[in-house]
Formats: structure tokens, C-alpha cells, sequence
């Protein structure tokens, strides 16, 4: 499905879609199918039991094949940081943005600098995040607002990616790009 | 992606999406892609902070080129005094739908005289409406007709539609029709 | 669009959508377009108006031509006693995960057992389920642990077809298999 030749470095992957579509394993596979090294940024924090378990489980598909790098809010910093040639996946942006947020970022500011680190980067990238727009409108303000943000990061995104996927029940539905 | 030709004149496009998807934008281009006049038929009422915002930040960017007319309930009567030949803009029709059901219309003949003053027009036409069914059941009955009912339109102008395209992270994916 | 040929014989459709995105309509029209017999399993109980009205809305549409199977809860058992060569409709999964997590079954077992059973079918089936992870993180943790239940449930199902669409204002997205 991904190809390992040159061209590889430097394309940029963007992986949507909802709560369990299967995004973080389908995203993992397009790593693993490029040569090492392998660099993942996670950007969780386990501050309750489900987010504790949820990295558990990724962290045991994972094993001891990836470098991990944790950056929960200093994203471009990290971006910035991963060796040259290396395939790099973040898994999330949406807990990021929810980061961010809490954190009282300037989200203009702040994308913006994600976008730049990652057209300097050297080396393909994947990235997660939620598709989380197509719900009824959300009854809080906070709630409303966070998916305005994470709706206009995606579409920042996908206009710098190479290629997005929609996951629907595990399957990667090609929005742009090749399939 | 729209051809400017005869052809053009009577085509119903149908653009669905989430929140800050890129609808809007998208709508947008598919009618400045045809020669005037463009026509925009707004259903928005500037009844809240937010609200206007947006309202705001859509009249800037159509500028001066368009003609607009208000109409956030009587939909029908509107989109019969649209001049013949001009392109036309309907942006949104959930906020039109969300009028309706406050306003306690029967729901049922309103969506039968939206499709026939639809199927009376003579110039192409794009509709922006929102998708809101693929989240969680919500928890309030009004919003689960609401949604009951968004789902039904969009079913009706989908298949009176020549095309109907879901946008993703502002990518246009075709459902309906050619891409 | 399905082949009445032995070839369909076995094959498994999962057809996936939102709300009132005509799901049940659509895969009607899969089993409607093979030869009898059709056999539905109806995973529905009446226990509020609602879900009464949607009950009967669907069961007017199938008329006599079907033999209706209710199976709230022990769908396996249901589907290994569906007579082999008959084409099946299940509508829905949603509910009857609903149904199973309210009666605290074991989900990993029933999901497994559900696979075998579907596995074991001599006939073509199609199943509705609803996809439900697109908006924005339910407030509430039961229907936080709903979602991320239907989501592995679609997911394994998905792995499982031979087919899988989602229903978009009526009109289906192919995800996987043959348009």
C-alpha cells in the first residue's frame, strides 16, 4: 500500500476518522511498511483509567520497534527534533488540540507552526486525528468550539498532505491521493 | 470541476458535510466557476454572538459580487423569485430546517414545495446542508427529530440532486455523480 | 447491482450510516433483488413510542413477502437457525448491542460468537449497523463505552464482509468490494 522508494520521504499522510475506526493500526501499518528507523509522538497523557489503558494497548502493539517521543503540547518543538530519514507517526492531534486548548494556546499561532515544522520535515509522516463534526451540534460552548478548531486543523492539514484516508469500520476510504 | 456550459443550467448539486468541513467554501467555488450573476440566498439569522461571527466571516469573503437574499423560512417563495439563468447558492438549509421545526411548519409539505421550486429552477443551483447522524443518539428528543429530520431532507435532495458530494477535512468526496 | 447468482450464496454485505441515512431501505433492496425466501431478524423492541412508530414504519414496507425472526438478544442462535439458501436481512446490529450491553453480556464472547454464526451461514446475508464515533466525545461514559463497543463491532464485521458500504443521504459509499 505504501511504497518505500525515495518519494516516500518527505509525504505526508493524514489518517481521519471516529472513535474506534481502527485509525492508530491502519496509521502504524503505513509506518512499519517503510524502513527503519521508526519514531512515534504520542501525545496522550494517562490522567484517568481509560486514557491509562488506551496507551497501554498501543504501547504493547507497538513493542520495542519505535522510538518514543512524548509531546502532549510542544508538538512542532518535537516535530523538529526526530532524526532525518526517519518514518514518523503522531498519534493524536486531536488530544494535542484538546491540549492546546485547555492549555490557552493561540491556536491560529499555534497551527501554524505545526504546519511549518512539518513541511520541514525529512522523512514521511502519518498523522492521526478524529473526525468529529458529524454529530448533532454540541449542547456546550467548549465542546462547539473545540470541534470548530479541530475541523479547521484537519482542512489545514489534508491541504498539506499528499494523502488522506477517511477510516470507515477499519478501512481506509481515500478522500485524496491514491489508494 | 464545473463545466460552464448549457449543461450547467438546471443542475442541482448537493454539498454535505460536518461542521467546518469546508462546505461553504466549496459551494462557493463550484458557483464563481460559472459566469454570472450568482445569487446567494442566506438562511442565517445573526441571533447570537457566534452566530454573527460566522454570518460575518461569509459576507467578506463573497465581497461585492454577489446578489443575497435573506431567507431563513420561507425557502421556497425565495428560490422562485431567483432570476433565470443566475447561479445560485443556498447556504444552509439545516439552519433553514432548525427555522422550520421551531416555527412549527409541517414539515412534510415543506420539504414537498422545496423540491418543486427546485426542480422549477432555471440555472444550476448548489445547497449546503449539514450532516448530523453519524454521532452518538443524543439525549434530548428535539435534537433526535431534528436529526430524524436533516436525515430525510438530505435523502430528498440527494436523489434530486445531479450531484451530491461529502466534504472531508474541505476535500469534496463524490457520492453522486461525477468527481 | 447483486448478482442472483450461486456466488451470492454466502456472501455477507455490512451496509453502515448514520441516522436516517437510509440504511434499511437500501439493504432491503440487497435481498429484495435475490431470490426468496427472505428472511428478516428484527433486533427492534417496542418500549417507547419511538421506537414503536419506527417498527411499524419498517415492517409496512416488507409486507407478507418476508419471514420475520425477532432476536433482541440471541442473535447467534437466531442466525444458525435462519433455513440455509435463504437470503437474510439483520436490522439492526446497533440495537442488539444495545440490547447486549444493557444485559451485561460478555461483548468479546458475543461478538466472537456472533462471527461463527455469520461465518457458518449458507445463504447471503446483509447486516445494518450504524457507525457512531464521528461526533464530538459523548459527556457520559456509558455512552463513551457504546461507541467504542459499535466501533470494534463494525470493525470485525467489516474484516469479515465481503462488502461493506456506507450510506450517505440515501445513496451508498463503497468501502470496500465491488460497487
Amino acid at each position: 500500500m505504501v511504497e518505500t522508494d525515495a518519494a516516500e520521504h518527505g509525504r505526508l499522510t493524514l489518517v481521519l476518522g471516529g472513535a474506534r475506526s481502527g485509525k492508530s493500526l491502519y496509521a502504524e501499518s503505513l509506518v512499519t511498511a517503510l524502513p527503519k528507523p521508526w519514531v512515534y509522538i504520542a501525545t496522550a497523557e494517562g490522567r484517568d483509567d481509560e486514557m491509562k489503558a488506551r496507551i497501554a494497548e498501543h504501547q504493547a502493539r507497538r513493542a520495542e520497534d519505535w522510538q518514543t517521543i512524548e509531546a502532549p503540547l510542544m508538538l512542532a518543538e518535537a516535530l523538529r527534533a526526530v532524526p532525518a530519514g526517519s518514518a514518523l507517526l503522531v498519534d493524536c492531534l486531536t488530544l494535542w488540540l484538546s491540549n492546546a486548548m485547555l492549555g490557552a494556546f493561540d491556536l491560529e499561532k499555534t497551527m501554524t507552526h505545526l504546519g511549518e515544522a512539518l513541511a520541514a520535515r525529512d522523512g514521511a509522516t502519518v498523522l492521526v486525528a478524529n473526525e468529529v463534526g458529524l454529530g448533532i451540534v454540541p449542547d456546550n460552548a467548549l465542546a462547539r468550539r473545540f470541534r470548530d478548531a479541530q475541523g479547521l486543523l484537519n482542512q489545514r492539514l489534508a491541504a498539506q498532505a499528499s494523502r488522506v484516508v477517511l477510516m470507515v469500520a477499519g478501512l481506509p476510504l481515500t478522500v485524496k491521493g491514491q489508494s
